[in-house]
């Protein structure tokens, strides 16, 4: 009330989920008039493998795209 | 990539479902380096008699309530 | 906490809506330790023209069958 | 078994939408050995003011677009 | 023909999965006239760190916490 | 635009997914008009012990069983 779901790929932080969580729960409260406890943000994330865009897949990240923080999704 | 879905109960205005809009998409390029045109923002909304919390239904709005912006949800 | 949604074709009353929407709080409370004021019943309700099974889409309802509670879904 | 949701605007024929359902019935039993009575195809209708790419919602038809076909969605 | 998904932290034993699909189930059938072999129920389980209420992720279990059965979710 | 949502159980290779995306992506845009850009597939992989049918879960894969590509789902 509402329920809020974010599909992305697989892979961010701890650190970035909770931004997202803090802002998109204030958001709800100040433009939906909803009580924080009513906010339910789910995060359901998908393995490169399992999202196609186009066709294409998501590249599987290697350890050297993984330590950056610009990869879209 | 990524896809954002708001379940709400029906009845908010366009110009509260643009600014949603607009502040979700903001975010999702900022805080997850999206690039807009990717950002898929969806309102799934529900009547008041198809969502219950503890087994108890929305009411449905009456005149007088929709006439007001309090209706938490 | 949960959340729990039924994809149903579309014409249940709002009495069999109640029904299970108790039911399924009741269940959830006692089997998952749930609290009722968590447990979020949504129904999903599709017309039949948005449902096909093997290929096939639901028949629309016509007067006759909708007088009926048998109609399987 | 499998189920195959297909999130679309509103507006498409009933012939596209049997279309659709023929042939995402038969891929799933040719690629994934589903038998076809297992298949479920459901379509998720979004009206264009529920629907926002990159911050901007899908126009809403107009008479004269609703004639064409070649609105993309 | 319904379908039920429940949305749950995940960590639930077979034994109570099993329980909420043989009642689920029978409900099903009961309230809605459904044949059991068209009812299907699917658990969609989150890991605590992709749920947010109120801004605030569900804590991780710890060993002391997932030897109890009492946790609320 | 559209989405494309597959949900089944999990463990199909690759290459069967792959072809899968290619012949949905094809797919809605012949059908729908879709630019093949905009055409999302996801795959929602469930584990047996995940999705009920009549109340019986799907039984786990065993050496023998995933050896094969006869399974059905």
């Amino acid at each position: 009330m509402p329920t809020v779901r974010i599909e992305l790929l697989e892979g961010r932080s701890p650190a970035v989920k909770q931004q997202v969580a803090d802002e998109v729960t204030e958001m709800m409260c100040r433009l939906l008039g909803a009580q924080p406890g009513h906010v339910y943000v789910m995060f359901d994330e998908y393995a490169p493998h399992n999202w196609a865009v186009g066709g294409s897949f998501f590249p599987s990240p290697t350890p050297a795209t993984t330590a950056t923080t610009s990869r879209e999704s």
